[in-house]
């Protein structure tokens, strides 16, 4: 974990983290992904806090997620691969400012380099080892919205309006 | 919790009420909802006793809901947007007769002013810590049919055919 | 439960026994049900020792459920409405010969009637609480198979091969 | 258990170890299976250490598996049935140098000729009590990606990149 400076941005990983992390097949080939409908309200809560990023290594199912991410919930999406995405990470961000969810085995490595880290409570163990936070919530049931109100309350000290 | 009259209404919620909370989605978009087989005939037992309302904020799933709600299971479904939610309900319905059937971060508002609140076992956190009730099914998995067998014991004192 | 006979029968709900009990609903209506795998290689132990007949109150499913019922499991498949399903059980089958696996509010009444009663892990609490036996593996994912080798094993005495 | 020589080989069964062990069945029959995003990240870090082979016994699915597991995955798939797969087994392998990743009925048996036996948290409970290692994740959700981790640092002693 950097030395926290203020915190700008937000990055976001596609699979297992606004989906259930699975595809569905047909004899066509990656059919479906399923993602939950709480992200998208906490994600409109924190969308003028921060700069939010979301990325995704999964090619073949791009066009599904650009559906649900770009066109539904209005979010910047970039293709990047697992094996430089630490580097494209440095090189676009300040990671001293950055949050990062994050579920998987390449995943993990990232978390020592960013300002604070994510995982959903059923990510893959060494992600979940390693995270800063574990949502309560699994991913595609409400985990990203969680981990949206749990940055306001953490580095915003915001009282969210659902809260008493 | 508003001053309890006659229970006379029962408002639902759609995804992650009736459904899994979740959206399958394609290269084409929101394609299909996942919802549960206990749900209608706990509706029905209770169908005689409450005017039944279902509400969803989801304008591009609207066509998939109503197919559900609308054609198989017979019920009145309105369009009701996040923001107006409440709003709309004090202007359609006298809240202290209402009991409002929730899961995600602005139904957790809409709760305090009911005459009695449930939510699902997997509801957003926000929304089980708040509920007079939290059903011991996840939704689309009997959540409702649990609610509804709850209601009819707990307001009508009638014990259902169901039971020993 | 009847007075035990020599067990002949073994009836099968479909919905939430041998499927997750959920529907996928698209923007047509009805569009898939979730089966699970190891539930066939148990029917297949079972079924020279029984008489087996699976029965389905789903009109608007029927077809999905043919689809893996009759043509890939090669059972016996019936529609039986909830109303009238005790009664067309008693019409066909000696109910004190009749095994009966069920999952929702209408089957937890049929218990009472039958010889023996199984639930899935997963059933409607009504279900869970009055069957026989329950199992450990949640329905679509091995309900049906465990019920089978617990029905071979307290009926028929018989060790499976799978066993050690 | 075999006496263990040098481990060469892994084998791999597909619904319920790289799938979630459900079927989708739609009026036209099976339509879908669940794959889990994180198994093939497991699969590439292994791959340089084992020869892997994947059989399945379901005909009727098997152009779906081929979607992800030949195309998608790059590996190497068989037809093998479920009666005759423990003898297909021991004349395509030397199982004292095989690991077997399975999790239905019939696996079980095989757990008991081979070198090491891997089954899913979720692997049929037969399955489950006769494996030497079940894994933490769930078939569809990570199982395959952490026994490939589990068989990096037991009989290769590597860390991978993804520990500390």
């Amino acid at each position: 974990m950097k030395k926290r400076k203020n915190i700008k941005n937000l990055i976001l990983d596609v699979d297992g983290v606004l989906t259930t992390g699975q595809f569905l097949y047909t004899n066509e080939g990656k059919f479906a992904k399923i993602f939950g409908a709480h992200d998208n309200d906490g994600i409109k809560l924190i969308g003028k806090l921060l700069n939010i990023h979301v990325i995704s290594a999964d090619k073949r199912g791009f066009g599904i997620t650009r559906k649900r991410v770009v066109e539904d919930m209005h979010l910047k999406l970039e293709f990047v691969g697992e094996d430089n995405r630490l580097n494209w990470l440095k090189k676009n961000f300040n990671l001293a400012e950055t949050i990062y969810i994050g579920d998987g085995i390449h995943d993990a490595v990232i978390f020592d380099h960013v300002a604070y880290s994510i995982a959903p409570a059923n990510a893959f163990y060494l992600a979940r080892d390693r995270a800063n936070f574990v949502t309560s919530h699994r991913a595609g049931e409400g985990a990203v919205a969680e981990a949206c109100l749990h940055i306001i309350e953490k580095f915003f000290k915001l009282k969210t309006k659902a809260r008493k």
